[in-house]
């Protein structure tokens, strides 16, 4: 086992929550656990993987190997796998987020209001990446994530959604009387840096969430977090 | 100049961004501001500094002395200074907040919604690092920010704000028409970890923000925009 790289078939999980989030979302795709002999509630951790038939290895060496930094006693490593959208639930777009941590954060938020399809237009962060699972706390099992290479690709296989790009003099100003009703939506979110180009406004109705005029805008993960939960409220997902 | 710790008097605006907005909104604390040689709109920062009787200055070594691994090109070096709250405007109260990202992700967008009094409880992570200062575009020298070393100092100071704590299972379910209206409000957000204590929410009425069920919480710096926004938007401070 070595540090994480991108190219890899596999990564890890690593703590304790973020591997239970791994064993009870996504089964199937577990390579193996491992706990540190310092870990002290490893029965609790046994007693799930038994039902799933994976063995809880013991092996101190493997975490200064794999988990960089950071000090786990709980490893989970599993095989990337490929995710597809449904065609009815809402849907997230991010075109190309280049923060893992900003990844993280949105896929948590994205599981807490009940939106648990995520597209990704590339060249994205990893979002396999350790540290990207890491803040996600292990929601990111939980959620659909399909990568595009672009918004057009995106729009082809997904064409009865709603579009709607997040954009700083969007049409709409969110509120919390004025968001749009419409199960079938899909909301759309730029660059940390760049933000969505003009292009993305004749995609759908526009959405600006309302500033002070102190800021130009807000954190990604912020106003994702923003505009995912009054989508979701609005339209009684959450 | 070092590296910033945090016992200095003083701290780093780094990057022009950031710099632009000590200058604005804080010129009195500014000490001195330097350009890397290879930094191209040095004129605009030059003449922004010329109206504050500030120099530019011209020394590249300064960079790689106070920048560790971030690759700035302008530098603002401010005296740390003490603020008070309003006694009539809306607070946030972040109880030993442990992140320096969330911290300034946190400031940027108060200063977004317009919730310009942040109140801090120590022990609490460095507001001042240039991180924090960093993460926040610049927004934090906006706001008024007075730490306290316990709430109940907090509260001695501030008698007359509706107390809101944020907590999991808090009594309101915060929604779209559910936010109490009331424009002298005082939102309390715990720790990242452990969130706030049960004795919070005795102190006033307590706030919690709908989950699907799938996570345990949100991310503090997404809980904190989640619930300033609609607070903001409720009581039309934005």
């Amino acid at each position: 086992m070595k540090p994480y790289k991108k190219d890899f078939t596999y990564s890890y999980a690593l703590g304790i929550y973020t591997t239970i989030e791994l064993l009870s979302a996504r089964p199937n795709q577990v390579e193996s656990v491992y706990a540190h002999s310092e870990y002290r509630e490893v029965e609790r951790l046994q007693n799930l993987c038994r039902e799933l038939s994976v063995e809880v290895k013991r092996d101190d060496k493997i975490f200064n190997r794999v988990s960089q930094k950071e000090n786990s006693y709980v490893l989970g490593i599993f095989s990337k796998y490929a995710c597809k959208l449904s065609d009815t639930k809402p849907h997230v777009v991010l075109v190309n987020p280049s923060d893992m941590g900003n990844l993280g954060t949105i896929a948590r938020t994205l599981a807490g209001v009940n939106i648990t399809n995520l597209a990704i237009i590339t060249p994205t962060a990893d979002y396999w990446n350790p540290k990207a699972i890491r803040a996600s706390m292990g929601a990111l099992f939980h959620l659909e994530i399909e990568a595009f290479s672009s918004f057009t690709e995106y729009r082809e296989c997904y064409k009865s959604h709603a579009i709607y790009p997040f954009i700083l003099d969007g049409d709409i100003v969110l509120g919390l009387d004025s968001c749009p009703q419409n199960e079938q939506y899909s909301l759309v979110f730029g660059n940390e840096a760049t933000g969505l180009d003009e292009s993305f406004r004749k995609e759908g109705t526009s959405i600006q969430i309302p500033q002070s005029g102190i800021t130009d805008s807000y954190n990604l993960a912020v106003s994702t977090g923003i505009g995912a939960f009054i989508f979701a409220k609005t339209n009684n997902q959450i």
